[in-house]
């Protein structure tokens, strides 16, 4: 279990180099976020790790990056344009804005879902059980309106409807609709998958707790293309892979629950859906962290009726022809930083005092190796140690302070490794290896550095 | 020189993996491209390099990456919400668009280049010159109006000016704004850099020349902060630095040039700008690169005006207070690949038959290794090669046709080595190792494989 408070951690990423407010210096813009030379490493090794799972070691699989500008006709087939809008009320008396899906969560602690329900369905629970505007506490809202999340711009000199485009809310679609280019010139045969990471937008009403939920985001989407009729088998495999992938990178077993959704939670097309939840240290709780999806026949179908382009398979075994199934599992990358972070985080308390130490995988350490000279004396002689290290892997360089102090800041931002140069390293070769977990010490010599510490933070 | 057509290059591009048009099977959006499996590999091996070169491999150097949507007093600041537009003309009987500027670019052979002109020296260039409409002939253009380049989107549940805010232009002013965010937070001293890669938009009138110039593109950018007066040394350092880095990833000494911008070119605030240009095949040419610029401390002290916030650095050797000068090595992803296939691309004639290949360099190309089994029988064989290497370095599989088809398929694509498993594999644990280049082929011990690839793919 994690027991620090969420909002250290938070703190912590903020003031360390991590994260920063988006557009501080003018104030912010609502709930964005910029990510620090330390959150940027963190944020490119995770998603270097899923890259290696998940495309890299696996023959079936391949990956693109399609453009975030899409022709508006891809959100017309794929159901965005017209039903990818949240449930918005006001409360009359302080005018605040909330989603009637989440007014009922909140209120129910979790314990309703409204998946699925009405419009007529959430007012109707949100009056008979008297909820109250979480603001000012009466209970007086507007009916619901729907909002469409998509943000709209404008392509070309007009700005009208024709020219109106919008941002990306998922990366997805862009390998829908390439899914024939891709099975084409790569000569794939089923089954194979296509992943993509990158941004996608949500005008959402209410983002909010940290980087959990942003109007910018970044997503890793796997969309699994399978014969129909294998695809549970394949939507199991995917479950267990992100629940090992996830194990593999630190997440504790304690903080990981598969929830399954039930029959009818499903959408009218899903053959099963699961979602992996983690648990992020109070005050947040439980939270959906990766969705693994089996959607069937559905987007390569609506996509082949509104484009009029066939997107059937070839089947050279069977010579038949069909639209493959596909298995979506779709992870946000902040989110999962954040709950790498919560992971990390802890407090030690040693003999003479304690420590802030991040316990992240070394292979998501933003920096493998600190170089430290013992004395501003030796700033040359290391480096040249960092020099040659920063060929293979990010290291960085310090030399103010005292050394304990120096171990302490690495400690801090997860770096697995401080290199002490001191004053018999000329003579000897050697060099201090100390270990961030155990703080252990260890006589290495420099021709062995390179090696000693790649072994140590594969993934 | 590149002696063979650029259209070859991006037609191959198209029908290879590399590159599909965007939203393709909706007739696409104008100039929007999606990158394949291979494009994505090369795309990222690209981005890879130019972050170990300028931000891991040196101590001065960190990364970050900020919010493409910003505060939109971030882009009055920058000039960009009052300048950042093209001077637009329309042919009065045709009706077409055309930038003035390119205009009188195209009709004097790039021998005239309008830079910082105004719209009545544009205007009365074009009517002295008499220069026609390209499309029709015509010698009747409207005035010059200005058109904004930045794409517009809404924040939140109203679209009107208040929610206004921008796809960001560009990544540089995410560095500027953060500048002592970074500096506080990882202690830095000058000179420093902070750089970024990702992606801008702009809603350019005429984009065009495949992924040469596109509304939606990835930037790598540097911002180098130093003393004021050491900014020249640091501006020749980097004009050095990123030549050296393109001839390192294989671009030919004849194909790249260094343009310096007379004084009468330069913004009032530079103290100097270079492009680096490379000839991109015909018809295409010689074309923008790489802008290298000195750009003193305009930008952080527009911010510190807009934003009411010090930008000052305080310098801890002489105690003095002042805004850092700026050098900007500023690259364009998509243009940088574009540039390294023109290079690669090679059509050789062999003693039976000619081949395409791609010379890129290891480092860059979307696969190092493929893993060929001789025939099927030997798949299983094959494919434990396959999952041991893969866990190091990107590889294909294919087993299909015969062995000489498959090399070229790979030569086609860059792939630098083929391994192939052949029916002696089993009892001399040695597989045939060919290279790319020299066609030549050696016989390398299984157990050696992975050490042997690795040391030839290094940047």
């Amino acid at each position: 279990m994690n027991t620090h408070d969420f909002n250290e951690v938070v703190n912590h990423m903020k003031t360390s180099g991590f994260v920063y407010q988006g557009s501080e210096i003018y104030g912010g813009l609502a709930n964005t976020w910029d990510f620090g030379p330390l959150g940027v490493e963190l944020k490119q090794n995770i998603k270097n790790a899923w890259w290696k799972r998940f495309i890299q070691e696996d023959p079936n699989n391949v990956g693109i990056q399609s453009a975030i500008l899409m022709n508006p006709n891809v959100w017309v087939a794929s159901g965005h344009v017209g039903g990818f809008s949240d449930p918005l009320m006001d409360c009359k008396e302080c005018k605040s804005r909330f989603r009637a899906d989440q007014l009922i969560e909140d209120a129910t602690h979790h314990e309703v879902s409204p998946n699925g329900w009405t419009n007529e369905e959430m007012e109707e629970f949100i009056s008979k059980h008297e909820i109250a505007c979480p603001k000012c506490g009466a209970k007086n809202f507007t009916p619901i309106r729907q909002f469409n999340l998509m943000f709209k711009t404008f392509q070309g000199v007009l700005e009208d409807a024709k020219s109106t485009i919008y941002l990306r809310p998922e990366t997805a679609q862009g390998i829908f609709v390439n899914f024939k280019n891709v099975q084409r010139t790569m000569r794939k045969k089923l089954p194979f998958g296509i992943g993509q990471v990158g941004k996608s937008f949500r005008n959402e009403i209410t983002p909010g707790n940290f980087i959990f939920r942003t109007r910018e985001f970044e997503q890793m989407e796997l969309e699994f293309f399978c014969k129909p009729g294998t695809d549970l088998e394949w939507f199991d495999f995917y479950c267990k892979a992100c629940v090992q992938f996830l194990k593999d990178l630190g997440l504790s077993e304690d903080n990981i629950r598969l929830r399954e959704h039930a029959k009818e939670e499903l959408a009218h097309y899903s053959n099963g859906t699961s979602d992996i939840e983690y648990n992020f240290a109070d005050p947040i709780g439980w939270g959906e962290l990766w969705g693994i999806a089996d959607r069937t026949d559905f987007d390569l179908k609506a996509h082949q009726t509104t484009s009029k382009q066939s997107l059937e398979y070839f089947d050279p075994e069977t010579n038949e022809k069909y639209i493959p199934y596909v298995i979506e599992p779709s992870v946000g990358v902040e989110r999962l930083l954040l709950a790498l972070m919560c992971e990390a985080y802890s407090v030690e308390e040693l003999e003479r005092d304690s420590r802030v130490v991040l316990k992240l995988h070394p292979a998501l350490a933003p920096y493998k190796v600190a170089v430290l000279p013992l004395s501003k004396k030796l700033s040359d002689q290391a480096m040249n140690v960092f020099e040659d290290l920063s060929k293979s892997f990010a290291c960085t360089f310090d030399e103010n302070q005292n050394i304990g102090k120096r171990y302490r800041r690495q400690d801090a931002i997860g770096t697995p490794y401080c290199v002490t140069i001191d004053f018999d390293t000329e003579q000897d070769g050697c060099v201090t290896v100390r270990d961030r977990d155990s703080m252990e010490q260890e006589r290495i010599a420099i021709s062995d550095l390179k090696q000693y510490i790649e072994d140590k933070i594969q993934f």
